[in-house]
This record gives C-alpha cells, structure tokens and sequence, in this order.
C-alpha cells in the first residue's frame, strides 16, 4: 500500500465512529475538495463561505431526495487534523444513512479512504511525526490507565522530544567531523575526539535507558504475562474469579460505556495483567512439582510474574521451602501467596511470617485481604519509572531502532578509541542518525510507512 | 420514568456514538451547566466566551492529568437540538477515555442521561411534536429505503401537519359549538349542522386513509411478512439462498458501513421482506397439501404474501390447479412462480402461459429471472400510494389514535343525524380533538412520554 501523488491528492472519506446502532454518527473528507463536494451535496446555507471550526445544519440531497438532517463541521486548510480542508458530517446514526451519504459523496468524486490515510495525511503534512502518529492508534486501543498515559505522553510528543535532543547533539558533532573532511589536509580537529566520546557516552545511557524501559512498555501496553502456580486445589481458579469480579464491581457501569472484559484479563490499579494459559489452568494441574517438565518450566519463564499459591491447611513448611527454592532459580518475580487463612492455624502462620516476612496472607474464597495481593504485585511491576512522567518505549519497532541506534554509537566508541579515519567515524554518526531518524519518520521508506498505517482502522 | 421538575433542569451527559473501536467518539451534554462544566475540565480557551456553533482544540484534564486531545462543539441555547445549552466532545474513540471523561463530568455534577432523554428535551421544549420526536428513532434503525423514507418524511414533520390541519378544522368548529352554549337561551346556531357534517365525513375520510395505510406503513416498517409455499423439492431454500446472495453482491462494501444480514430478510427494491418460518423451511415440507392443517394454513394468512412455487419438471396441471384454487381461496396476494425453466418443456410452458398469464417463470439454481420476480413482488406491496409522498402511518400508537378519532368522529356524526343536544355534540367533537392531539403530543401524560422515550437508545 503505497501512495501515488494523485492518491495523496484525492478527497478521501470514511466513517469516523464505530459501527453499530447509536444516536449519531460522523462520517470525515479531507482533502482539497472536502468542503466543495460536501457542498454539492448540502442544502441550508453556501459551505464555501463559512469559516473555519463552525458547525451548520442542513440536509444532505440526493438530487431531489433528502437523505438526511445533519450537522456539518469545518476544518479550513491548515487548521485540521489532516492540514488539508476536512469535514465531518454529523448524521442519525443509522447504517442505511452512513451508507447513503457516502456513496453519495464517492459519485461526487470523494474516495473511501485507506485504512489510517488520515492519520498518514496528517504526519505526511507536518502535522505530526512518526512516533506520534503512531502514538494515535495506541491511544485509541489502550484500554488501561498504564497504557492510555504511556500513548497520550508519545502522542504529545514527549518520546519525539527526547529522540530530537539526541539527534541534534550528534548532528551537531556530525557536522563538525564533517568539516574536519573538508580540511583534511591541514590536519584541523574542530571536533575534539574527547568531547565525542563523552557525548556518544552520555548518549548511550539514554539509548540504554529507553532500550531497558522497553520490557515496561510492552507490559503496559500488551499486559504483564502472569502465572499462577500452585498445587491444584490451592484456588487457582477461584483467585482468578475473585479479582474479576472485584474488577467489574469497580468499574462503573455508566450506560454505554462499559468495557469488554476479558477473561484472563484483569486490570489492577491500572495496570493489566494477563494471566497465562488459565483457560487450561481450570483444569490441568500446574504445580510446581511439574516444573521439572520443560513446558511448564518455559511457560513460568516467559511470565513476567509468578503469583506462587499454595494453601496454608494443605501445605507444610517443608513443601514450601522447596518450591520456593525453585522459584528463585527461575529468575522471574513472584509473589508468595498463602491461602485460606480462614482455615490456616495460628501457629502455621506465624512460623511462615517469621521465615518469609514478604508473604501475604488472602482467602480468595471469601475474598479477604485481595487489596494486600493487588499492591504487592504492583509494587513488583514497578511503574514508579513510568509514573514520573520518564519516557516508557512500548513499540516494538521503535525498540528494534534503538537496539540499532546503540551498536552504531557503540561502533562510533570503538572508532574513537582506535583512532579510525574520519570518513569512516563520520559514516558510524550518520547510521547512528538513521536510526534514530527512523523512530520520528525524519527518515522513512514507503514500505515503512505503509507498514505502519495499514494497521490503523479506517477512518483514523 | 417520569421526570421531576428538577430532573428537567440537570445538564446530562451520555455517549452519542456507538460503543466499539473507532477513529473517534461524541460525548453529548446538555442543559443550562453544560458549557460551564465542560469549561471546569477543558484547557485551552474559555469554552463559556465562544459564539454557538463553533469547534475549539483543547484538552481535557483531571487537575494536571491530560486525559485526551479533543474538539469541543458548542451549540448555545436555544440553537441547539434540546434548545439547551448543548456541548459535543469529540475525544479518541477508546473506551477507556470516553469513561474517564464522563465519569469526571459526572463528578463536576452532570447526570447520566436516560434513554431518549435528550430528545425528550426537545420535545419539552417545542423543538418538534411527538410524532417528529418517534420519528427520529425509527429514522436511527431504519434499514431500507422505505422505513428510512417514511421514518425521514414523519421527523420532518408530514404527518404531524396532516394531523394538525384535521385538529384546526375540528377546532374551530368546536369553538362555534361551544359558543351556542353560552347563548342557549337563545337558540341560535353559528354553527351550520349541515356543513359540520359535511366536514367530519371529510375529516373521516382522511382519518380513514391514514388507518388503512397502516397496513403499508407497518411492513414499511417491519417488512412484508411473507411465506414461501411449495413442495419439497420446489426449490424454496435455492430461490431464498440466490436472492440473498444477490442482494449482499448489489450492496456495496464500503469499510465500515456494511450493514448486518439478517438471514430470511430480503430487501428487494428497498422494501424488506421477512420471511416467515424459513428456518423450519428448510427442512420440513410446506406442501400446499399441508394446507388443511391448520397451523399452516394459519401461517399462510398471516401472511402479507405467498411465494406460490412449484417446479415445472415435477408438477402436472391438476395438481397447479388445485393448488391455485385453494391459495384464491385464503385471500392472500400471491405469485405463482414457475421454478426451473432450464429443465422444463416448451410445451407445458406454453400452455400455462396461456391459462395463467401472470406467471412467473424462474430458475433458483441458474439465478435466472429473478428480476421478473422482484418486479412483480414489488407490485404487489403497492408502494405507489406511498412512493407519491403520501403520508403512510406506520406507529402503532398513532394507529390507535387514529382508530379512536375515528371512533368519535363518528359519534359525532351520529349526534347531528339523531339532533342530540349541543353540550353533548360538544363532548364528542372534544373526544376527537383529544385523540388527535394525542399523536403529536398536545395532550400528554407524563405515563405515555415516558413509555415513549424509554424505548429510545441513551444518547439519542
């Protein structure tokens, strides 16, 4: 899917807002005849002639026959989302209408537009950069706290601002090795080799940084992969069931607006973790005994928390000193959870406080001391990074540049130290610079960006 | 539901758009506080300085915490569609954000709108009568070109202008009635006898137009309820599968407005059929032999049309004959439909072209001439009436409305030939006005608008 220049010139339209019944809908052009083929189309007042960001009633016709009452909003170029001239046409929202009204305009000459063309039009007009633009589709899909601020801060800019400053640092040392390359022969160095290093240095830990950031932004944005583990009449399932249900208590239910939930997953202050393999869960036996079978080692690997269950009437110290063993050689967090404490002895307990203070107590049948479970998980996933406004990489694409940009820098070290020639020092900057040109769409393909928008819905 | 004063003053908020994945989503307030509250979390401009129907950029904000980038629509009463203060947030259509930002309006003291609130409003406030407010959610699940038409031709006020027009002719002959009771004594007549009867069998003929055209207006509405009757292997599964497939290939696939398929409704030259009992078609056998069973036959009544469909290899003159004569004898319009051509002799076609003229010759499987059957189906609906831009009645509450106005009208028309006295002439004419003005809402209760709105969806 890539772009002619006609194509990046037609008057493209689609459907704004979801499909299904509701009491509006709005259907969008952009492009440079947004606003006069609206107008062929309106009866109420002249379109041409109004001002840009006001609203108008009036009718859409199909020659003689009114298709419908509707709101006409008006973007003049550049003041739009797209910077071309847009419309929105506000319409009851039935689907007959919608259609109606859209073909309608593609007789006129309007054209249904791709799947995030408006979005691309947008980046494409200055708008916005890369990272932001793809900040937009994350945004409209995020569906957690964690996940709805970490697209708004990229959306805004706040990713893009700090790949900038980066980049106009190097640019600017770039441009002083190339000038050396002009004056090769007089052996100048406006660039001194120190400085270099100490900026490609400084450089690095902030690509290090975002690099590191990567594993928070994909739980984020995909869910933390979480594993309860535990013999199998420990209450698996029935901790699960407890803090879904918790959940959507929650929740408020304002008409209209509830969220799908999934099972599997639940949202805990925020955040949502992603239970793993639980559909099987119900039924198999996922002990820790069973780690030695090398799925179910694997699958606990892959996890980025292991919620250990046991129960504290079926359990003995001995059990639980071995499976926490286990535990901490597979590298991955967990939380050791003791169950039906309304059936434990007191005795038990207080031995287990003693040898393992970090344990917390819950009885997921009655449904006590869930809020204990939620904060210590929390606290594991550690969002205070994320929650002090640093910025969080949660795209995979732009991780793999900044896997990119961090071996040329670590090229450009090398060169420093062994005091390669400048052409070849000045060629490591410049990959650096595509790298990270790549992340903001200073630097792009066709493919890549084709790549990027085909996975918007239409009419974004 | 009915309302309390104070309800009626309370700026409420809901959802316009539908629930679901989309580029964005409406956010509608309403009442004299909407632009005040919407101000309170909107940075960027002061929302309560700006002219009605204008779109400002902004954000919206929890204290510091940016929840999304929108437009803000404001509509200033009484220009706006409630003739309230009117305000229209158009966020990033993600579930999460439109929660967030309509529980923090709710928290600055809107209200969680009910079902059809806001066009109730209009209604209170004079934007549109009754039968125009029903209009607008018939108009939101219209789904063929009729239902639209006649949903669209009611919202802009036809019907209630027929309805108004009957209401001022009765009402001013009401009013010379009663002013012969004020001079009672003096036996006097301002009113003529002979041309109030003239007008209300004038306004009876009206009235009973608009009750017969109920019979249209309600398969406008609900489609033409329609039974495919034949022999087993007649091909009545085929004939159902081809126009179907045909009418998704006629429909355009637009992304986005594709409207669902309800399997057995067929929208043929925009009016839907629905066929009765298809799913049980496919397998038992709905012979016309069946038709001495009862339940069957009582189907078959039930029936705006019958699919009368018998395949010419299979099915000798006697048995067509017979089969005719009991289908004349239901009452019911039908289509004698000749299934099969391509395997049938010229011969027997021939000859049954000759005996009855009006039928249809077909094939299902080959997808043959199944226009000849659309046209002759459409014919016999008998859109002409309505495609004239004739008033067709298609609520059932204005149905029985009208069925009551007739009613006193004719009382009426009774007391003047049997010279009854002028207090009680005076009942019955008010009976009529009553009845009338039920339909666009001059006389209401708050029992009926609330049975009203209530099946309106929130938002709407």
């Amino acid at each position: 899917m890539s772009f002619s220049i006609s194509e990046k010139e037609d008057t493209i339209i689609a459907l704004a807002t979801p499909q299904g019944v509701g009491a509006i809908a709005v259907i969008r052009l952009s492009g440079k005849d947004a606003i006069r083929l609206t107008n062929e189309v309106f009866a109420g007042k002249n379109l041409e002639e109004q001002a840009s960001h006001t609203i108008h009633f009036g009718t859409i016709r199909d020659d003689d026959k009114v298709i419908d009452e509707v709101l006409v909003s008006l973007f003049v170029a550049p003041k739009s989302f797209t910077k071309e001239n847009v419309v929105e046409i506000s319409t009851h929202g039935s689907s007959y209408i919608i259609n109606q009204v859209i073909k309608l305009l593609i007789r006129k000459g309007a054209r249904p537009a791709k799947p995030g063309e408006f979005t691309q039009r947008a980046f494409l007009n200055g708008q916005f950069d890369l990272a932001q633009a793809e900040a937009v589709a994350d945004l409209i899909h995020s569906d957690s706290e964690a996940s709805h601020q970490a697209a708004l801060h990229q959306m805004r800019g706040g990713f893009s601002g700090e790949i900038k400053q980066l980049r106009d640092q190097l640019i600017h040392f770039a441009s002083m090795i190339e000038l050396e390359l002009d004056f090769v022969e007089e052996d100048v160095e406006f660039a001194s080799r120190d400085d270099l290093k100490v900026l490609v240095e400084k450089l690095l830990r902030v690509v290090e940084q975002l690099i590191g950031s990567f594993d928070l932004g994909n739980v984020i944005k995909n869910g933390v992969p979480t594993v309860i583990a535990g013999k199998p009449n420990a209450g698996k399932s029935t901790l699960l069931n407890a803090l879904l249900n918790e959940e959507k208590a929650i929740v408020s239910d304002i008409a209209g607006t509830t969220r799908d939930f999934i099972e599997d997953e639940i949202n805990i202050g925020g955040v949502i973790f992603r239970f793993i393999d639980t559909a099987g869960l119900r039924e198999t036996t996922d002990t820790i005994e069973a780690m030695g079978v090398s799925r179910t080692q694997e699958k606990m690997k892959s996890a980025s928390l292991i919620l250990y269950l046991f129960d504290l009437s079926d359990t003995d110290m001995v059990e639980i000193n071995r499976d926490i063993n286990k535990l901490e050689n597979l590298g991955v967090p967990f939380v050791k959870v003791a169950n039906k404490i309304d059936k434990a002895n007191d005795q038990f307990i207080s031995e287990l406080k003693d040898k393992y203070p970090d344990t917390i107590f819950i009885s997921a049948g009655q449904k006590e001391r869930l809020d204990d479970l939620r904060d210590k998980v929390l606290e594991l996933v550690n969002l205070d990074k994320f929650k002090t406004g640093n910025t969080v990489v949660t795209n995979i694409r732009h991780y793999d540049s900044l896997v990119k940009t961090r071996e040329s820098l670590l090229d450009v070290l090398n060169g420093i130290d062994e005091e390669i020639t400048n052409d070849f020092l000045a060629m490591d900057i410049r990959r650096s610079l595509h790298f990270l040109g790549e992340i903001t769409g200073e630097i792009t393909t066709d493919d890549l960006l084709a790549n990027i928008f085909s996975k918007f819905c239409i009419g974004k």
